[in-house]
Parts: structure tokens; sequence; C-alpha cells
């Protein structure tokens, strides 16, 4: 068992981690003071696998409990889904002190998530989250949000939880693609925040794969703790949390340029921390060593190794629309060493363009 | 010239009522450290009288400028112009320190500010209220949103503007019906809040109907002061704030029974007002003469007397999706004198039936 806390501007709020904690779900919600009503939002995916405890515990802690489920896929994190949920809502009569608890992957932590930000103006919010990403990054630091058309994560808020309630034995029924692409965002920790996490993953990553529990645990555990510390001193992204953007300039693009179909999140993290990493290596001083230390992991997780066939100009135009560009320019966050992010800055395009045909892009559109 | 302070979790912000104030807000968003670029969003009617000299000032302040407007009247409040304004912001390659300037009524602020509040997960915001009930009510306090098919306000945030500039010379132009109604929501102030806000209003009745320069910057500055300090001990209407409910449960399903046509909003707080006062008269103790002094306010300043022909049980449906409902009952807030609000509390729904009937309610649906 362990429980951190992370500060945010509605004061801190707690991350459990805690093998079979899902069915202690009910009590968790009660310490947060959450007594009346939760409504439990959900995939189909893992309401089938997991509604049940969830719902349970929260019934015999003498919370009413519903379930209310949205498709599975990252197609559903859009405004149709957000508008189902609000209008779930209002049909269930949800009141201001009803709470939302998201249980699920990132999709399902966003999209609920956001829906419970802007529900009668915020409703409380119980992270349950059910995949590698969530557990280790998108449930914590209070991003909330939907894709729209122009681009992934535009409309969005920061909005803090209640609390994190995170179970890592649920990894154990995970697709194993999902096991893999989620375990890239461990990897991001690790090379741009902290190095004791990299090489925790280095040593375990045959573990990983294979679902040790004990492995999986530890690096829950370990990534969850980086991320809460990183968004305690930043939680409206304006200084080191940027960090946590490793990965995600080419990834992000990827997604746009593909529709989010065909490629997970992670696979696409894992191939913009490859650009991310060779850009680094020739402007930011990344050792050869550890640019193939970073590539090696992946590769033993499993990871793509090459972008799938799309456009360099497609993937530039997809850049264009990331929150993290300023002043129209695309910025990169680089590693000189492992566990170490430089802000986000400018790269000559045609070296971005350089490293983005060696990984497999067309040149061209 | 007066500038007052309200408290917020992101700190303080000011409110800036002064006449001519328009032409200056330029300098005020680079007070406020917005220094890019602003995204002016109005309403045609709006924007066809103001949004010249509010570009203009912009403009010669040194910030890019742009103007979008949306339809005008209370049905733009919906999901449909949210994902147009997130979609224009897109095609406008909105980034992060941009701001978004809500140039408008309640309409605009409510939804110019949800949308800046939810793109990127927020952008700054800077209300410059056009309307009566803008500029003394729903221009402070951060509440921002859109209505969902089920309810008024269902979705939306607690998100504080960076600033408020209004300028009380820009009700000259106001249509009297929409003048008239907006005086409403200062009356509600008085009665609700701050005696001598009320008794200011009965002194000034007929100037304000008049459109008295001094007497319309008198009752905004007054006004709006009182809700400054209401919102800055009570961001997230725990407590105090709820006394800016009072005539608004039977307001909020009076517009919910006509799909917010035909009613504007102030017209239905002052019957929700007539309603509360009678209720209140009843089971709180307010003085007949108060009462009638109340009464007598709406009647000079033109306010409706009688319900619209609507049936007292979809009065009473309306009023279970309101926000202030508890665990399924009905709230009133009450007024056991002028200038004082009890907590919300239930009331027997006979009297509750006697009351919208006495006020022309048709028995039945």
């Amino acid at each position: 068992v362990s429980t951190f806390l992370v500060r945010s501007r509605a004061g801190h709020y707690p991350v459990r981690v805690v093998p079979g904690g899902l069915a202690r779900l009910g009590g968790f919600a009660r310490a947060l003071g959450l007594r009346r009503r939760a409504v439990v939002v959900s995939d189909a995916h893992v309401a089938a696998l997991y509604a049940w405890t969830a719902l349970r515990s929260l019934r015999r802690a003498g919370l009413a409990a519903e379930l209310v489920t949205v498709p599975p896929g990252e197609c559903s994190k859009g405004r149709a889904q957000l508008e189902a949920l609000w209008r779930t809502f209002a049909a269930l009569e949800v009141e201001r002190d009803h709470a939302v608890v998201a249980l699920g992957g990132g999709v399902v932590g966003d999209l609920g998530g956001f829906a419970a930000a802007t529900y009668l103006r915020g409703l409380p919010l119980v992270m349950a989250p059910t995949s590698v990403v969530a557990q280790i990054d998108s449930s914590i630091g209070g991003k909330v949000g939907i894709d729209l058309p122009e681009g992934k994560n535009l409309a969005g808020a920061f909005y803090p939880p209640r609390g994190v309630l995170t179970d890592p034995l649920l990894l154990g029924t995970l697709p194993e693609r999902h096991l893999r692409a989620g375990l890239a965002e461990g990897v991001k920790v690790g090379m741009a925040v902290v190095g004791a996490v990299f090489e925790r993953l280095e040593g375990d990553a045959g573990r990983l794969i294979g679902r040790d529990p004990l492995a999986l645990g530890r690096a829950v555990l370990g990534c969850a703790r980086a991320k809460g510390e990183l968004v305690s001193r930043d939680e409206f992204e304006a200084g080191p949390r940027t960090a946590l953007n490793y990965g995600h300039t080419v990834g992000h693009a990827l997604e746009v340029a593909r529709r989010y179909r065909g490629t997970l999140h992670g696979e696409g993290v894992a191939l913009g921390m490859r650009a991310a990493a060779r850009l680094s290596q020739r402007v930011a001083g990344l050792p050869e060593r550890d640019r193939l230390r970073l590539e090696t992991l992946l590769d033993r997780l499993g990871l793509p190794r090459r972008l799938p066939p799309v456009g360099v100009q497609t993937l530039l135009g997809g850049m264009v629309q990331d929150k993290k560009r300023r002043g129209g320019r695309i910025l990169w966050v680089l590693t000189p060493w492992v566990g170490f992010a430089s802000v986000p800055r400018p790269v000559d395009k045609r070296l971005v363009r350089a490293v983005l045909v060696e990984l497999g892009a067309r040149a061209g559109r």
C-alpha cells in the first residue's frame, strides 16, 4: 500500500496505489467525504470486467451507485460523447454533491473528467484508472478534455480530482498491445524526469511484459509519484510540467494525421521520443549511448521503430495545431541526458524533416 | 472612475466601472499583462455598435485583435455555438497566451467565457459587459456556461476572468425592454443582499428608465460592488452567494418551460421575486409593507406582473432540474426583510402552487 499527496489549487488530493484497491473504492470515496451517490463512467470493455466490483464496493459503503458507459476507443473522446454524458447526468438527475468515478483508461478519464468538471459547474471527481497510461500519467494532475476535429485535447480544463485510486492488478487483463503502449509513457517519465525510474524500467522490462505484478506495481508507483511531484510544483503547466510533453510533438501530430486510428497514443509517444532523442543528440548534446539506451528500452518493450506511411508535410502541419506552439513556432522538449528535459524550444525545420524521414515518414505530403 | 477587486482562487481581479471605458480596453488589457492577441467574442447586434471601438483600442495598444460573432439571443447559449467557437479558435490558431474578450450581454459572457475556460484548458478572459444584467451581475464571479435541452446552465465552469471592464454608457443603446429586464437583477441584489442598493433603486427608478447616465452609473457600481463582495467571500457558491439565486427558482423554470423564448431572463427573475416575496411573506415573516415595496418597484420599472400562460405542473417540473435542488427537493431563497436572504430551504408545495396560480399560472399542466 502506498499513498502520496498531490498539491492543487483546490488543496491536496491523495493518490492511493494498492493492489486489489478497486474492491475498496467505496471506503476510499467515503474517506474523501463523498457519501450520497456516485456515477461510475466507464467504457464497455472495462465495465464488463470491473464495473461490478466498483459498484458493489460503493453500495456496500452506503452510496447510491450507477453505471454509465461510453463506447471504447479513442474516437469516444469527442463532442458527441461529452454531450451524451451531460444529458445522461441530467436524465439521472445528478446533483452537485454526487460524485463521478472515472473507471477506465485515458479516454474515460479525460472525457468523464471533463464532463464532471463542467456539469453543474463541477462535480466531485474520483479517478479509478485501469490502463497503464492512466495509472502512471493521465489520472494525476487534473488535465481533462476532449479532442476536436482540428486537434487533440483542444477543449478541456484543469480540474483536480478529489482523489485517485490506482489498482495495478487491473493491468493483468489489458490487451498486450495496450500494455506495451502504456509503458511508453513510463519510459517518458524516466527519460524526461527521473533517471532512477528509467533505470528501473530497464531492469524490469522483461518482467513488465510478462505482467509480473510486483514489477508492474513498482513501475506504476514510481512513475505516478514522479508525475505527482511534477504537477504539485506546476499545476497549470507553465514550467517543469512541460517535461511531460517529451515525445508528444510527433505523437500528437501522428494521431491527428491518422485521425486517432491505427496508432495508439503510447505508440505515437514512443515514436515521438525516438524523434526527440535523435534531435536531442544533434542539438542538445544527448550522448549516442543514452540515445541507444532509450531506443533499446523501447525495442525491448515491443514499441514501434518506424512511423506509419505518413507524409512529412502532414506531420509538420499537425504539429502546428499543438498547444506547445508559441508564436506560430513548433517547440520541442529535448533531453540532454537521461532524466532531464529542456524547456520547449524551436529546432531547425530541416533537421526535423531529416529525422522524420529517417524514422520512415514519406518526404512530401 | 471606480475600480474594485474581486477575490478568486486564481488571485484578485479588478472590476473597473468607468463611463467611456470601452475606448480604453486596450490599455486595460495591457495592464492585465495581455499583450499578444485578443479575440473579441460578441453578438451581431453588439458588434455592430461597439466592436469597432473595442478592436481599435486593442490595436492601438499593440495587440493583434480579431472579431468573432455569435448570433444574438438566448438560444445562442448552446452546444452548437460552443463547438463553433472552439472550432473558430482552432481555425484562428489561437494560442494559450491569447486573450478572449467577451463583449456583450449575459449570453456572450457565459458562452464566450465558457469557450475561453475550456479551449486549450483555459485562455485569459476579459469581460466587457454591455447589458445591465452583465454589468451588474453575470460578468462578475466567474460563472460561465451553456444551456442543455434539459435545463439552463447545466454545463459550465467556475472560471474567474483576468479583469472586468464595465462602461455604463453602453447601456444607452439597449432596447428598452432589455434595460427594464436587466434592472430586475439590480432589484434582486438590493432585495436579497444590500438594503441600501434597494433604496437607491427606489429613489432612481424614474431616472433609470429615462437612461440618466449618472443614475445608471450609480446603480451599476452599487450592484456590481455588492456582487463582487459576495463572490469574494464565496467563490464556489457554497454559502452567501446563494442569496443571488433569489427569484431564480421560478425564473429558470419559466425559461425552461418556454424554451428560452418569449420571456427575458430578467423578466423571469422579476416574476420569480414576486413569487419568492409572497412565499417569504407567508413563511419567513416578510412584512406586507416590504413585499409591496418590492412589487411597486418592479411595477415602476415596467416589469411583468403576471406569468405567461404556463401550467403549474410544467413550472414545478422545470424547478426539479434546478441546480439549487438538493436531495430531490426544490429549495427557495426567501427574504424575511429587505436586504437579507435566507439559506435555500424547502417550502410546502401547496403554498407554492397557490402562489403560482395567484401570479397567473394555469392549474394543471
